[in-house]
């Protein structure tokens, strides 16, 4: 290759980041410096079953390439980032709670069959925390945990400049630290998981709970309109708005997510926390507290190069985190 | 260097490592192979001050150097691992609970501008891990939390094949996993933290307060000798010779290891779990508890590649650890 060939390579090179959700797929041309060129967005219709969504996955990718008028041999690669355990190595995703079906599914490999470029697949809270490492909050910063907050809690982490992996690709359930042994059921069949009161589910089980408590004692408990799809922004307002019974549960899901987030920073002595997912627009009303807590909690020697703060990529954290698996990544 | 100059040095690559701690400082000559040529255990008589213990190290480098009758040049370096926080790349020691005075020690400097060859110093719950990774039961391994169970908790990480050390050389603190909010009060100041329950300070605060209680109730407490200078291994003693009120305490202390541990692998999925310090004599009457305790609170999707065990390295750990520096290390 010329040298001008390969500045012009290096100004332009851009690659596809791939955000597959359970309801959403975002698909999008970043540029090397993480500029987004091109991005659409489209339903991923799970419950039509797993090869019409990687049908669907494959036409967006084409759409993308093709609005920008681009040959594909202009593209470093196509990133991945995928709704649950993956295997980075092979390409796998092995399961995914959103996507019913999907086992073992080389997704990664498929992908790079049809468009023949490099494809690199990862968990999504890898990807993210790749993303904020690499274009957001994060540039410079080697020892990060980037905690994502939902539905559940889960979180990518970068250790030594690196995505840390752990043995099966299952690092970074911090969702799953015990925080109170004789805490409320959660989801993976333990007790007392942070995820269980903390995260958006944990917290909803434990206003139905609450609610159930106040009418077998023959008391009025709280109207609460739409529990089921309730979302975390919406509780957190609600406890705001002075709903006791709402503000009492919420203050304790902080007071653990704090518990939580000190005993990650006890284990790991991370530089930085990022905070992403549905919290992210909470702001200050969030931090203050939570940061209290941390504080509080957190050993004090740990704590003068700690930086607290909620990641700036935003919705977009995910496609530019899988674009961005192709560089600087190892 | 001709070949066979190099077959000679292969055979015969020597370092030395140092285990400093609070009483003793053992100085040992390693092999290549991990194989002790030479062994040395003086006192550290900390009490005499910092200058006092820093010429014992020397003097008793110069004593295993002699008594091989080596020349220092067949020598790769000297590894030493300290007793409190290190800054690995500068060699210092920022501070040592049980070295009085012991603040931002330049101690690698110091040996090196002595010995004239490489000095690499570590923290020692980090060398006992690297030693057994290079030399004990965790050969192969990359990704491994070596606890080290004593009159505090300690940890040293290896992750992707390297010590972890954080952005303060500080990582590796899981006895400050916080197992319960409203629990004892602990050294480091917060409450509930793994160490109030499960070290032997811990369980022996947790004894000192029980027979308070009794007391105060115009009970009898049980007649434990010596209270003050008990180790963790007397007391796991006492709890099986039936002593009802030590077994209780005892009981609760392996259920917060075994949920601390729990916590550990749900974050960083290591594949092996490898416990080090006095505790190691226990055996099965330790592990087969503990594990129970494991195998229910971790996530099944973490347990299946996952080895609990004790180090084989023993007394050894820290000398081997600390030669193992000059070994594959990164």
């Amino acid at each position: 290759m010329s040298k001008l060939e390969n500045h012009f390579e290096t100004e332009d090179e851009l690659a596809i980041g791939v955000d597959l959700g359970g309801s959403k797929i975002g698909i999008a041309l970043v540029k090397k410096n993480g500029e987004i060129e091109k991005y659409i967005k489209i339903p991923t219709h799970a419950e039509q079953g797993q090869e019409s969504t990687i049908n669907r996955i494959k036409q967006g990718i084409y759409q993308v390439i093709e609005q920008k008028d681009l040959r594909i041999n202009k593209i470093s690669g196509i990133g991945i980032g995928a709704p649950g355990p993956v295997d980075y190595k092979e390409g796998v995703i092995h399961c995914a709670p959103n996507l019913p079906g999907w086992k073992e599914v080389p997704l990664a490999n498929i992908v790079k069959d049809e468009f023949q470029i490099p494809v690199i697949m990862e968990n999504d809270a890898n990807v993210a925390a790749w993303g904020e490492k690499t274009f957001g909050v994060a540039r410079g910063i080697d020892d990060m945990v980037c905690l994502a907050m939902g539905t559940g809690i889960g979180a990518g982490l970068i250790l030594s400049g690196k995505i840390y992996h752990g043995k099966n690709n299952l690092a970074g359930e911090i969702g799953h630290i015990i925080v109170n042994k004789e805490g409320p059921r959660c989801n993976c069949g333990n007790y007392g998981c942070l995820e269980a009161y903390s995260s958006a589910a944990g917290i909803k089980n434990r206003l139905y709970s609450k609610i159930n408590k106040l009418k077998a004692d023959n008391q009025t408990p709280p109207f609460i309109s739409d529990l089921d799809d309730i979302s975390l922004v919406q509780i957190f307002k609600m406890a705001r708005e002075g709903n006791e019974v709402v503000k009492d549960i919420v203050e304790e899901a902080i007071e653990y997510l704090g518990i939580g987030i000190a005993t990650v920073i006890n284990i790991l002595n991370p530089e930085m926390i990022v905070l992403v997912g549905g919290l992210a627009n909470e702001g200050d009303k969030l931090l203050n507290p939570l940061k209290e807590i941390i504080y509080k909690r957190a050993m004090s020697s740990h704590l003068p190069d700690l930086k607290i703060v909620f990641g700036k990529l935003g919705d977009y954290a995910g496609v530019i985190g899988a674009a961005a698996l192709f560089w600087n990544y190892v």
